[in-house]
Formats: C-alpha cells, sequence, structure tokens
C-alpha cells in the first residue's frame, strides 16, 4: 500500500457532493447564482452561522481570499497577515493584482499564528495618517493556520479588537475552516463574527469538494457591490449551480463536519504514531489535519522508497496532511513502515 | 410543455461529461493541472487542431477571454473588437482589469462581424507610435458571433492580415466556437492558426460542460508566462482534473461536434418554422444556435404566457438560443402555439 | 513673422510666474506641500470659488483628470464623457490606469459638448444594476471644451441633473476653465459647485504656468484619501513649495483672468479675420481661444510656407490656439498672409 | 541662528538651476519634451555615462522610481530590496501601483546596504518557475542608501552577478546619486553601466532642482515603450522644457557635482564634529549627505530649543540632512550649542 500525503487537494471528491452534482446536471436553470441550490447555500450558511449572510460561490481559494480582500481595502491599504500565511507566499501575488496594489505586511509568529502584541507593535511603526505610508486596512487570520494549529475564539477575540482598534476589517481564510470548526468544536459563529471576523473565505475544495468556495459576508451590506468585483475578476460561473449543488451537498447534514473529523482524526493517529517513533519530533501542535515533523532521513527516505508521498518542507522537516477520504489502512501502513525503518536505524 | 430559449448557459450538462467528471472524483491526483485528464486534454486538442498546442483550463468564459487579452496586450494597448460582443458589453470590465487598464476600441459591423475596411480606416486614425494615444495591440474575433453569425475562414484570413500587419495579435472568443465548426464543416485549424489567429478561448460550458473553458495557444512559445498570469488571477484550480476531466470527455469522440450539431440543428428547425410565420423576420441568418427574430408583440406575449422564455432583445427583437440539450419537441411545441398565435393575431 | 498656433503648451509662462518662483527658492520650507504657498493657494480658491475648497496641485493635466476620476470611480465603473475629450483620446489610458480599469463611455455631440438627452438614453441602456455591466460612476465634462465652445451654467446644470439622478459624481476637466471663464463672465462657482459640480481639474498649464494644476474639491469631506491616492501615483511633489508658488502667483490679483482674457481676445481677431476671407468658414463658434477653420488649401499652405504653425485637424480643417502670450502682431501678420493669399486663389 | 537639517528637500532650488528655468520661460517651444532643452539633457547625460543613453525627466523622486520598475518587472514579478529603501516605505505603495500588483520582498543589511549573500540565499527560497509564487524581475539598489553610505562600484557588481544570474533586472534608486559619486571620485559609469546597472533613476531634486528627476537608461532599446508608460502615468509634463531646463542647467559644467560636494562636506565637517561630542555614536559611516547619530536626550532637546530642526528617527537615533546651501555657519552653530549642551550634560 502506498498514499499520497503531500496535500489535502490530491484528494478527489466526496461521493455525497458528486451526486448532487450529477443530480443538478439535468434541465434548465437561471443562469450567474439564481438558481436555487445558491439560494440554498445560503440559507444553510445562515443556519449554520446562526445569522444572515450574503454568500459568493467562486471555484478557487485564491480567488475567495483575494476577492474578498479587494472589498475590504483600498489600493493604498496594507493587509497584516502571518508570514507564512497562503496569501503571502502561494498565490503568486493575487492579492496584490486584486487588490490593486495593496501591500501585504508579513509579521512572524510561532505555530503559525499571529499575536496582537507582534501586531500592535506593528501598527505602532504604520505611520498611520501618513501620506507616504500604505494605510492598515485588514487584518488577515487563517484558520486552521498554515502550520496545522487552530485558533481559539479568545485568540481571534484579541486580535479582532487590536485591528478594529485601529479601523481595520477582520479576513478569515478559512481553507481548512471545518477542520477547526471539528476540532474547537464549538459552534461557526463562535470564532467568527460573534468575535468580530468581517468575512470568511470558507474552503469547500480540501474539505470534500470538486472546486467550490464561499465567500461569507456576516454583514450583508459590506457586500453591496461585490458582485460586481466577482464578475470583473472572471469569477462569476454562468452555470452557477455547478459550484453551489457541490456546497449544498457539502454542507447539509453536516456532512463538511464528518468529513473534517475524519480528516483530523487520521491526522491525530498518524500524528501520535509517529511522536512515538525515536528520533521523531513534532514541530507544532497537531489541531487539524496537517502534520509537521521532523524524522531521521533514513526514514523519511525509506517511507518514499516505499511509494509513500508528502512534502520536504525544509531540511529534515516534513509536512503530511490528511484528508476527508484518507483511509485509516492508508495511516496504519505508514506507521507500520515507519517503524520498522525507525528499528532499523 | 414549456422551455427555457433565454441562452445556452441556461441548460445543464452532458451525461458524457457528467460520468466522466464522477469517474474522475475517486483517488488521489497531482494537483494544479498536473494530471492525466489535463494531459489528455492537450493531447486532444493538439490533434483536433492538427499542431502542437498549449492549453490552459479555466472555469469561465470570462477569465478565459481576459486572461488571454493580458498575455497579449500591453496596459497601454488597445483591442478592436465588435461594439457588440461580449468583452465590450457583458464582461463588467475584466478585459480592462486583467490587462491593467487597457482600451477596448468598439467598431460597429452588420451581423456582428467585423470587417477589414473598418479596421483598416479605424487604425489609420489610432496614432501608431503618438505617445498620447493608446496603442493597437490586439484584435479580438467571436466565433460564432453575439448576432449568431459566423466568419469564413478567409473572413477571418482578411482580418487578421490586417491586425498582423499592425503588429496586432488576434484573439478568438469561441464560447460558441464548436458551433461554428459544426456549421462550416471546415477542419479547426482552418478557421484558427491556419488563417493568423494567435490564442482560442475554447468554450466548453455552453456547449455541454459544467464549468470548462480551454484558453489555446496555436503557438506554444507565446504561453511562456500564461501560467503565473493565470494563477494571480485566482483561475488555478487545485483540483485541476475537475475541469480537464469534463473537457476530456467533451472533446471525445467528436462529442463537442455532436452536441453543437443537435443545437445547430434545433436552430434552423426553430428558426426556418418562425421565418415561415406571418409577420416574423429573421434579423440575421442563423448560422449558429442562436436566433434573432422580430415577432408580432401578440405573438411573443403568448408564448411567454405559454410558458416559454426567451430574451426580449431590443423592442420587437427577440433572442431564442438553442442548446445540445434542446428537446425537437420543445421547438417543436414553441413553432405549433407560434403558429397559432399567428393565425389568431 | 512667425508664430506657433499649434497650441496653448507651445508658449512659455507668464513673468509674474517665473519671478514668483524665482522667489519662492530662497531658503528652507516644508516639503511635500506643508508650505505657506500652498496654504496660499488653498485660500486664494476657497476665496474665488466662493466655498471651502480641497486643493491638491499636480504638474500635469492628464494627472490631474486622471487621479480625480480614480477618486471617484470604482475599478468596476463607468465615466460617461464626450467622444472628443482629452480624457478619451489623448491621454494613453492614463483613466482607466489611475481607476485600475474603469471604462470611458464616450458620447457623441455637436461642438465638443454633451447635451442631457443624449446622456439619459445612453444611461437608459447601461444596465444599471447588472454584474455584467460596468456601473455609470462619473461624468466628465470638459470647460472650455475641445471644440473651443463653452458651457453655459444652465447647461451644466441640466447635465448634472442626469448624472446626479443616477448617483454619478461630476468630474470637470477645466484644463481651459480660465478660458471659459473670461468668456462666460459669470462667477467661477455659478458654472461649478453651485450647478453640482463636484470635483474640477483647474489647469494652470495652459493659462500662464511652467507646469502646475489644480485639484479642486468643492467638498472637502470627498477629499479624504485623496492625498494617498496622489502620493502612489508618484504626483506629490516633495519641494511643493514650487507647484503652489506658480499656482499662488496665477491666482493673484486675476493675473488668470487678465491672461485668458487676453488669449481669447487674440482668438476673436484671429476668427473674425479668417471668417472675413472667402472661402473660410469656422466650424465652431469661437468661445475660448480655440480656433477651428476650413480654409482654402493654397491659403493653409501659404501660410506654412510663410512659418506660421498650426494643426492640421482633419483635412482641410485646421486648428489655430491662441495663449496668454500670442503677440497681437502675431495675429495680425498671420490675417495679412491669409488676406495675400485668399486673394490670390 | 537655527537651520533646518531635517531632509534635503526642506532646501530651495541652486541660483543656476532658478536662472536657467527662468530663461527657457519665454517664447515658443515645441511640447512634450521635443524641445532643444530635452536635447541637451541627453547629450550631458551621455557624454557623463560614456555612453548613449536614453533619458526621460519626471517630476518626482517616486514617479522615477515607480515608472522604471513598472519598465522592468511583470506583474507577477518581485522586486528585490533592502527593508529600508524608500520603494519599500516610503511611496505608498508606489511601487505596486506601478507594477499592477508586483511584489517588493524587502530584506535586511547592515548600513542600508544589500549584500550578495543574504540575496542569494533569498532567491534560493523564491521558487523560481513555480506558479504560486511571485518571480524574481528586478533587483533594486538606492546610491547613496538610505543611511547615508554609498556602493563600492565592487559591491554593486556583485550584486549585480547575483541579479543577472537570475535573470533580474536591475534598477539604480538615484535620488543621492550626485552625493555618492561626489564621494567615490569615480566615474558615474563605473558604479552604473561598467558593473551592470540597467537603470538609474537620478534624482536632481534633493541635489539642487526645484522638482526634477531623470530616468536613464543604460540601454535604450530597453526604453522603447517606457514614454507610453510616462504618458498613461500623467507623467509627461506637457511644457516639457520646465524639467529640462533645470536638468540642462544642473548637469552642466559639473554644477550637480559641486552641488553634491558640498552637502557632502557640510556633512563631514558636522558628522566630525558631532561623533567628538562625549555620549554621542554616529550609527553609519557618513558618506553621503545624511548623518544618522545618536546623541543623549538633553543634547538632542537643547538644539531643537534652540531652533534647530532634525528627524528623531527612533528613540535616541536622530537624522541630519544637509543640503546643497547648507551653509557652513548653520554647521558650526550647530556644533557650538551642542558641544555647549553636551558640556553642561
Amino acid at each position: 500500500m502506498s498514499y499520497d500525503f503531500r496535500s489535502d487537494n490530491v484528494a478527489g471528491a466526496a461521493p455525497e457532493v458528486v451526486n448532487a452534482l450529477a443530480a443538478a446536471s439535468v434541465g434548465s436553470a437561471d443562469p450567474y447564482g439564481n438558481d436555487p441550490w445558491s439560494d440554498n447555500v445560503t440559507r444553510r450558511l445562515s443556519d449554520i452561522f446562526e445569522t444572515e449572510v450574503a454568500v459568493f460561490p467562486v471555484a478557487t481559494g485564491t480567488a475567495a481570499n483575494a476577492l474578498t480582500l479587494s472589498a475590504l481595502v483600498p489600493p493604498y491599504g496594507a493587509v497584516y497577515c502571518h508570514d507564512e500565511s497562503h496569501i503571502n507566499t502561494d498565490e503568486c501575488g493575487a492579492p496584490e493584482n486584486f487588490t490593486d496594489g495593496a501591500k501585504l505586511v508579513p509579521l512572524a509568529g510561532p505555530g503559525g499564528k499571529l499575536d496582537p502584541d507582534t501586531l500592535t507593535a506593528a501598527l505602532g511603526k504604520a505611520g498611520i495618517g501618513v501620506v507616504h505610508r500604505v494605510q492598515p486596512a485588514a487584518l488577515s487570520l487563517t484558520q486552521a493556520t498554515e502550520a496545522g494549529t487552530v485558533y481559539r475564539p479568545e485568540e481571534v477575540a484579541a486580535l479582532v479588537d487590536v485591528a478594529h482598534g485601529h479601523g481595520m476589517a477582520v479576513h478569515m481564510d478559512g481553507a481548512r475552516f471545518a477542520n477547526a470548526i471539528a476540532r474547537l468544536g464549538c459552534a461557526p459563529a463562535d470564532v467568527t463574527w460573534k468575535v468580530g471576523v468581517d468575512v470568511l473565505a470558507l474552503g469547500g475544495t480540501k474539505g470534500g469538494c470538486l472546486a467550490a468556495e464561499a465567500v461569507v459576508f456576516f454583514n450583508p451590506a459590506l457586500a453591496e457591490d461585490f458582485g460586481f468585483l466577482r464578475k470583473r475578476a472572471g469569477h462569476l460561473v454562468s452555470k452557477g449551480r455547478f459550484l453551489s449543488a457541490q456546497l449544498d451537498a457539502w454542507l447539509a447534514d453536516d456532512l463538511w463536519l464528518r468529513l473534517a473529523r475524519h480528516a483530523n482524526a487520521m491526522a491525530d493517529r498518524l500524528s501520535q504514531g509517529l511522536a512515538a517513533l525515536p528520533g521523531a519530533e513534532l514541530a507544532f501542535p497537531v489541531e487539524a489535519n496537517e502534520i509537521f515533523v521532523r524524522l531521521p532521513a533514513a526514514v523519511a527516505d525509506g517511507l518514499e522508497a516505499a511509494g509513500y508521498r508528502f512534502y520536504r518542507w525544509d531540511g529534515t522537516l516534513l509536512r503530511l496532511v490528511t484528508a476527508f477520504d484518507t483511509p485509516q489502512a492508508a495511516v496504519d501502513g505508514f506507521l507500520k513502515i515507519a517503524k520498522n525503518l525507525s528499528e532499523k536505524a
């Protein structure tokens, strides 16, 4: 047995989502999101978040993040974010593109998390009101983080307080939001709008959809011109039902959380098994579905030779990601080989 | 019986495409287009166009057009296009957005077509080399046109000659390219690269896919940095197989042409039936799957009252569009009611 | 004697302005517009316009126009303007650049002027609220127009009514605003904010400055973030006194109007002389300092042979522009030769 | 006596420059840079740099830098620069604006200088060719640096080697290039094109002009479309002679170097006097006209109380800048008070 742990975007799609898509493929429907599936998604998300939300489905997480930032930030604005955040490192300048030139201000923070003191200190040197400086306009948080950790509601609240206190809007990159909620066990509202998050880019793709993300505005009034921004970016899908049908199925009956719980459980099982090996060291607490682990070189090499795949993050630091469909057998097979290699080493 | 003739984007998706998508949903695959389905699409299009092409799937036609233009045109460039073209009227400024401010120069032309003399005259007044003027950089042709007509190869060739003679690249908006080829009966190469078209935005969505378009570069060298442009626009789908699996199935075994031939045949049947009614007048030759027809008001009203849907284009001018899945019974039912209404009027 | 009538930007600068600049060149002053000269300019313009204004000097008219539009228009916005307007034809896409891709909607109108019916009709087809269409956001008027005509206050009011009725802001390109006021004889307020103009790009360069324009906001609240927009466009001059000293001198003691009156008087003298020639025909009423005249080819050729310069606008249509410093002798010399040539012809 | 040492942009303009401007203000001249003064500037700079250059005057340093970067970098590009560089900290996002969203990658380095190892290490992690990452496209060096230090020719050469080896162009921000050359005593070519610099933004404003900078392309072929970029940014001055007349006078007879030598000499005198005070400490070698010095708080406070002005850079670190017109008496007066205060403390 072998398995690809490189990322949760190497996974396929959940059968419930695929079946819903197939069911939606027959007959006529109004285009551009004026269809029953899209209405359902808005209703479901309003229920899930316990408040009326405005929802805009798009096909990629990069679009969800960058479009959202473009709605929050003027072109002379600054977006404060973690220096390892996806928007800063892995979107080929999409945030700068969509915001027409706003600047990301990367901040360091352990375990992929920002902390309020670092943010406050950076804002203290920002030159607010000084015409030569880009102006703080948004804070971007990633939940779960790129390091596989999860912000607690009170951590988000503390960061939002600083941001709102400086007139900044708060964006949450939720490519793995489902994994965070599955871990926290709290209501989705508790870690978003109830603690001040303004807009969430909710990821469906990594969680079991084919290609579907939802920009969720907790204050629909803020979304007034978002439709135009989405259209001019080429992100208004004409047969909109095909994005919404995915999200509709994914959100129904807690499927999104059930899938995330599975991915998290597999990550727990995998990380616990690895942590028990001699010479292994977890770089961060495993709180979602990502594991960053240092393994002896011989073990890593042997696992690759056995057909398993993962990212060589940095030197001996490896990244392994579990997904909604990761079989327990794949985890166990991996651990078995790792243990054997470890004993030989 | 009733039917929605408003547009081919109210249609669902072809079963072959849906089935392929479902089949592609199982198991791991490399993300970001590095998957076997994507390779297949490139191979199929290279075969279909009888030349090696570089292919970039995206989810919307607006993205396909605007991204392509951004690869062809500097920000101080001008894109010459028909004044009724989709890029000029229906993309909320996406071409201006993606090109970072290039200017569309709309030209009039009967039947949705540009002609070489109009283009030549416009270029004569363009101020080429004059620093105060935007500089002609691309010609955009729509095939089939927004009026439902089709350029012949020699018509494209004549326009390309003018464009290339002025150092301009040639973009073809092929949202309904399949319908054009189905009508022309020529090889796809004959009306594209063999007559000088540089890049084709090939539309799959209207032709039976869920959401899939392909930017096709006939000279792969021109596409060198297109991947970066696509990524920073948020149009690189992470589970890329789900765009490519659609296109792969759609292009296989001439499905794309068979579906287009059906749509065209339904348009022929419908337009011929309508043309025979007293007081009816076709505005343009019906060469693809769009019909522009003037009908007496009582007839149009009666058809709507019977549940049929179509666009009120301009006053008494109606637009009806057939699709890959339009049932002949819908056409015949429509015509029967139209005839009855016509006789009463 | 010969003279260059091609444009008012071939002229030098008024001695009063040059002297003020020299006087301002000694000693220290706060940079970036925080200097006494800049304060003076704001005070003078508030007096001249009889209301508190916010003023932003820049070095070029293109910057003044394009920056202003960027403050009024979202990137998915549309700017309605005359099809011969400078922003549409002579700024190499600067408005599209500064607005991050907004679209100019050019409208025809005789004598360089827009009329309310044309504007209303265009807005009726704009698709307001339709996500596929750019959204009407600003009306741009040129005063005096590119045809050398001048809008009356009631003409501006009627256009503004349409614009404001559609939620659009109103920009006035006042590269030759001084000439318009000199002709109208009204208070500057009467043809600007009192009839609803929101922002004026007031031109000093053509009127006798070296390089100085002022963006004048009639509602300072609208200008809140203009300073950032100007800076990020590279249009905040570090030794700001050198822009403001020009404007300060130009606005003092009605110099701007006295210079404009001279230019207009020379245009009147020149146009009246030309109109009296056989075969000559003025294309537009001469209301500012620009003359569009058709002259027999032999006359035009002879004048050029004699060393006079003017623009060959279109075929036999010539453009002649007078300036703040055009000597009467140059006008009379031109007319004398024109008369001689005319008699020979 | 008091004096303003805050920056060299609080200074006025050199009499030679002002006189040249006044002389240029009379009579007609071709607009838009097609005037004899502009020709002179190109000729002078070609002589000074011992190679044929293409020159584009603009009114601000921000424009000179940002326009140049826009000519060198694609919108998905990355500009590597010092983290204290002006383009990164003091231009309100102008580089991001002009490049349509390229990203600055700030690197640390002592004394305001980059070093090749840091650059190489950063490029090693850049993800060249990876579609998710912005692509290294330009290196920006500041000469003299923001810390008042100066790159030696061999230092520039080593950095250029790394940049060119990665296919990056090299931009030099020369707002204080004159001060650097005055210090180095080398030929201007020796520290620019002969060691691989591609484009220099040569600053005249800080050195004695009113508002004039020159973008200098060492390879004129690279400048082919720069005229369009400048125009669409509103930086083509219509009465172009007024920029060029400044530069023409400033470059004539080594005036630019003479003025810079004076500023440098005043900085030397000032820094040497300060360094001799107890408790004073120069933060960086004084190699141009900027001094960064730590002074006891009582001394700094007393100097301000005496009417002298300087920047409180960071805590007790002060910045003092001398200019082309700084009187020796101002320096000596400052030092005398500083000494008195120091003795009392």
